[in-house]
């Protein structure tokens, strides 16, 4: 199941980056499972990864390796997550991307690895090994496409998305790819998440924009609360682009990137939670009137993350008591509930912090039918907004929960 | 479904304390629904309340009352939670409670108002007046198994254990009742739970002994991380037995009390977990060798609450890297996975971090097919452990949770 998704088409090339997809056999099914995605020369990369205590063996070393080299290559594989995985698991990804090194002539520590998969089984080294010739001799500017196919785990659908800016007149090309649709609350990154402009920017600014585009997107995100051992997201600028060199966040340039690598981000997380494990909602949570960034968040993830209140969603059971409930569970002091007021799309369900006046079932039972569900909290007493995107909690959860390693 | 849960039998009765329950109706299918518990004069009372903001009428109103007199009656109805209802609420609730001081000659104050079951619908009060009179009329020292039958909503199976200790050679009763069995995460108190004792204690050694047993036993549940907004807990001392007064915590007497009613409390809070909307395993879990109680109850709950850990016991998968993702989540500082081994029962699954040498998928399966499972996960950094029970996240979590209101 997915909400409102459709299958990506014309990704734009971003000059600079070239890919490939391959399958190594990883998964017992014929696919695509492992991928390459070179980097130019000169290029400029943030990145962002798990908070996970138990981070996986290629986080580790793509962390390490951004501390010694310019990165040159991200090695990726589906199917295997190579965590939980300990000395071995880290001897294993060292193992692939000094292959990839060896065979495409850079440095070990040039090669980023990602993987994504089940926990706690060793990486086939061998198969990928195998492999590593043909995604090099396969490496082409037009492969987005099947790069985005070859990540998927659970997810049903790639998720991927370009787009074009002009500033001062030069054309700007970002494309970015995704994977992911359960283990997806992601903590500073997301599951897997790959994004290139060809713009001309320096270090510190694309971080100032990784930063930003996060916080508005992937970090806004919920499937079913948990963090991936391996969430990762990478941000690359290649450069190649004819407008001078953005290194002003002052700049009307920096602001126009921004915002468009940020839309991008937040389309991109939204295709993870329109494909969460077994949605039949899209729903978007908005809090409004907080006192603070903080409390609105942690309401929104309250109601967000309530088996209850996802399992009236997956109903269409307008059961609002559990909405407050979830409200209420976020402990927030002070927190005046005659002053709240609740909507799902234009239904006004609470007011004053009770069953509005004008509210009726039959009005709660025809908007909660909604594929798309925009619920709004207004705590009225504060200025701060933030919204949140997540799923429903359905049958189909559990059941691809529960077969997930058959 | 249910964990290991038997019908109750031989509760003992509490000296001073009446019961009686009866159907006024709030159910459309006949059942008891309405309950009234009377407190013998002179006795001592200690009470514990949900922290949720938006608490239901009925909290609010005993948390009152319970400063301004000293309660002789609890009335509790099932089917209607008479929450959500704002100032409609409080007066439903205050009308109650009216009625039957006026029928039974008590002041307003006297009683305790208690209520559970559906959010947000205004609460039946002729209904519940026109029942008053029978519950007067039937009050026996002998009902508290109806009693634990009227209390119940989703639960499959009244939840009433009785105990007793000799101290100094005098024989002390205890029964206790309780209901739940989801929106399950009692903070400082559980769902509704009524615990009473014909023991001689003061209002200060009661309070210490409540605070103590709930720390212990209700307050380390959870079912899907949701805190009810009626959760209520009640611990009646009758003060009727001839055991000398308890007013000092050093004293042999006190210990063994408070040792006694915690029994009661942990057997009375497992039960809820037994009987967890869905259930089929009921799952202690265990973290030993932390820091800190925050950071093993952290762990704990992460693991407990993971939706993803919860359908892997729910399909006996041994899927134990979601284990240690949840474990990860919990994002304690310095924590170092690879002093951490992790336990089912008897197999080891993880040692220093990883898949233990001596683990096999076939072990793992072994263990994770037991209705009863026991997790446990060692830190190896300090001296503090805690225990907290949970269960599966089952199909029929989702069907009984998205057929609620029909």
């Amino acid at each position: 199941m997915s909400v409102g998704l459709e299958q990506p088409k014309s990704l734009i090339k971003v000059e600079g980056i070239r890919l490939s997809a391959c399958s190594a056999g990883i998964y017992n099914k014929k696919r695509d499972d492992l991928a390459l995605i070179e980097i130019a020369k000169d290029s400029v990369i943030a990145a962002a990864f798990t908070k996970n205590n138990f981070c996986a063996a290629p986080v580790e070393i793509s962390k390490s390796n951004l501390q010694k080299a310019n990165p040159q290559y991200c090695l990726i594989n589906a199917g295997n997550a190579n965590a939980g995985t300990g000395r071995v698991g880290v001897l294993n990804s060292k193992a692939i991307c000094k292959e990839l090194a060896k065979k495409i002539n850079c440095i070990e520590e040039e090669v980023l690895p990602f993987s994504t998969g089940v926990i706690g089984e060793d990486l086939p080294v061998k198969k990928i090994n195998q492999a590593i010739p043909t995604l090099i001799k396969n490496l082409s500017e037009n492969s987005w496409l099947d790069v985005s196919k070859a990540i998927m785990t659970t997810d049903t659908m790639p998720k991927a998305i370009s787009s074009q800016i002009k500033i001062d007149d030069s054309m700007i090309n970002i494309t970015g790819i995704t994977k992911g649709s359960g283990m997806i609350k992601p903590n500073m990154a997301t599951m897997l998440s790959f994004i290139a402009t060809d713009a001309n920017v320096t270090k510190e600014i694309l971080d100032k924009i990784k930063q930003n585009s996060l916080f508005k997107s992937f970090n806004r995100i919920t499937v079913d609360g948990d963090t991936s051992t391996n969430d990762s997201f990478i941000l690359i600028a290649t450069c190649k682009s004819k407008l001078p060199l953005i290194d002003n966040e002052d700049s009307k340039a920096f602001t126009i990137l921004e915002n468009e690598i940020t839309e991008v981000c937040k389309k991109l997380a939204q295709t993870i939670v329109r494909d969460g494990e077994g949605a039949t909602k899209f729903i978007s949570i908005q809090v409004d009137g907080g006192n603070k960034i903080s409390e609105c968040l942690s309401i929104a993830y309250k109601v967000a993350e309530s088996p209850l209140v996802k399992t009236a969603f997956t109903a269409s059971d307008p059961n609002w008591g559990r909405i407050i409930a979830a409200i209420g569970n976020a402990e927030i002091s002070d927190l005046d509930t005659s002053k709240i007021n609740i909507y799902i799309n234009d239904v006004c369900i609470v007011g004053n912090g009770e069953r509005s006046d004008t509210y009726t079932e039959e009005k709660g039972k025809k908007v909660m039918i909604c594929d798309e569900i925009v619920l709004k909290i207004e705590l009225n007493r504060g200025n701060y907004s933030e919204q949140i995107w997540t799923t429903d909690l359905s049958h189909e959860y559990i059941k691809i929960n529960a077969e997930y390693r058959n």
